[in-house]
């Protein structure tokens, strides 16, 4: 099987990024830092300005975050809090304005402590699902709206945020066109190329990655048709955010010689699910209200979701992965290990950080499953 | 010194309280059981319906709780949860209705499985504290209020709403006046009995507290007047509540010959601090919308706050409390450390569960604080 070009391509792109980055800010285009797939990227487009993702995947800045935050909050936080505290990320570092939001306990108090160090902007994500809800989410997305038009000093015109939109939307489409590839067995791309994709998008110019996925589609279309690419027991990733730097699930699910199909997350089908329906703000607002992430009260529409999703990919079972401390996804993961039980799907619930001192045993507890599988 | 008949009457009031709550349940009293003092109990006594606090502080019922819940949550939520899944609490078994709320990730989510087994009614309670948050919070007041009328049958008038207003503002006002009365040094009252009050107020009906607070603070006054009291070093202890059965805290401070002389706390100020200012409903949700709770994003008033309180009762130091896993107090803990240590103020953060396990290894922290203040 020929190597994928598209994957050897993204990783050249994102070797340049940095520079091409602070190209763009050097051409007076403002760079916005978001910590979160609720955050609407299509304003930010639409304002010339460029979105980038910040939330931190790597160990290495834990020890220094803990001189603050407390150690038993979840790694992703903590790395992503260490990289601005060192001065570590050309990405955060680049940052004009950084965009948070109230996903998490651990989060919106991170910000408190960020905000002392760097520009931000704190979006009230509701808790809950109903009109009342929906109506402030909306009040905020427009705030967003006329912060990033001061800042920027482009106005959001009807005509921008339509192109925006369609650009974002057609982004979505081809992730959803490779999800659906992926459904074939052989899988024509297994879950690490895959994540690699959903994780760079964060990172990377959006005509980068719409070029790099155009490509990908073909490749992968190429090699469904020849009836290449990755058998083996077929897994589903349910769960926490994988980001920039953390491949440990792909890739301790596919050292056992499985095939990761699809991912639960926000590196995956929350990411390119759903498309924003119209191309007035409410529409906009609404495309991000409806992420079926952990952090909303009352979360049915995931559960059934989940299930869905095994069924359209032919996955053999889930593993629940939930980023150690992260109460949101690990409190619900009881919900749907129970509901998924009922249906049949096996399911394996696996909770992590950053670190390498439990990957043998998780390595053992994934063996075990997949061959029982 | 006289012991304090007060105290002595408030544990017989709870010996008692059980029978006297099923007593007002056969009389045709609703009981609703709450999770928070975010939630406005004068709407409950307006409808003729009883209050009672669920909160867990009990280790035994963790290890149930924990055979759906994560272990890495915070020790108040298992004990609730478990005293609802082993039906041992005879206040949540007498509940026609449990209001909850989302304070927290951990209790926002424990309440989806707490649903299975139970009626809830949950309020949002918004992240921010701007005109949005304060104005979704009034629908959620309204909608409680609704839903009591229903529940109980009893329409909640103005002169209903007013009388219940006065009778829960008085309860706060003598509650302040103990507080004003730690001032003293000596202190007429050491915090292992204040904190008793704090935590039965919860569960003993309402004229009984009046009751027995009226005659404490005369009991306090004429302490205060004979200079009787608790001398030592004086701790303010600010953080997570300490709801009935975990009294770790004050304990392992006053074992080591020093005297708490307030509680910045859901079992403290943040109980009886601020009184509802008017009789619209619009009043009675801003008293409560502006509780200085943690789990509000950016919480300068809390801070502020907590160094007047030292001063106001000449603390010599504060105990800041976490319960394990809470990660809203933890992380704020960190800025208000900082801010305290600026002023000058001794401050020792302590995390804790409800075990006996961390006693030793508190109290030689705590002992060294005490001496080093």
């Amino acid at each position: 099987m020929e190597e994928l070009k598209s994957i050897k391509k993204i990783s050249e792109a994102f070797a340049g990024r940095k520079n091409e980055l602070y190209g763009q800010k050097d051409e007076g285009r403002k760079v916005f830092g978001l910590f979160c797939t609720f955050v609407p990227t299509e304003l930010i487009l639409a304002a010339n300005a460029v979105p980038v993702g910040l939330c931190g995947g790597k160990e290495g800045t834990i020890p220094s975050a803990e001189e603050i935050l407390p150690r038993n909050i979840c790694p992703l936080i903590k790395s992503s809090f260490g990289f601005k505290k060192d001065k570590a990320c050309p990405y955060i570092e680049a940052s004009d304005v950084i965009i948070g939001e109230t996903t998490c306990d651990g989060k919106k108090k991170m910000f408190e402590h960020l905000a002392e160090m760097t520009r931000l902007h704190i979006m009230q994500l509701p808790h809950f699902r109903d009109d009342r809800s929906a109506k402030l989410w909306l009040a905020e997305v427009e705030e967003l709206k006329k912060l990033i038009e001061e800042e920027t000093g482009n106005k959001i015109t009807e005509e921008k945020l339509k192109e925006a939109i369609d650009k974002v939307n057609n982004v979505r489409k081809l992730f959803y066109k490779i999800y659906e590839l992926r459904a074939n067995n052989p899988s024509p791309i297994n879950g690490k190329d895959s994540l690699k994709l959903f994780q760079l998008s964060y990172l990377l110019d959006i005509n980068t990655i719409e070029s790099v996925l155009e490509d990908l589609v073909e490749e992968l279309e190429e090699r469904v048709k020849k009836g290449e690419g990755y058998s083996g027991k077929r897994i589903l990733i349910a769960g926490c955010p994988m980001v920039a730097g953390n491949t440990k699930i792909p890739e301790l699910i596919e050292d056992t010689g499985a095939v990761v199909v699809g991912e639960e997350s926000c590196t995956g089908t929350r990411q390119y699910e759903n498309y924003v329906e119209g191309y007035t703000i409410e529409k906009l607002a609404d495309r991000y209200f409806k992420i079926p992430c952990a952090c909303k009260f009352s979360n049915e529409e995931r559960i059934e979701r989940i299930k869905e999703l095994v069924k359209e990919q032919n996955a053999d079972g889930v593993v629940y992965y939930t980023l150690q401390y992260c109460h949101t996804f690990n409190v619900e993961g009881a919900l749907i290990e129970k509901e998924l039980k009922k249906a049949g799907i096996p399911i394996i619930r696996v909770e992590t950080d950053y670190s390498e001192s439990d990957k043998e045993q998780l390595k053992t507890r994934i063996e075990a499953f997949v061959e029982m599988i």
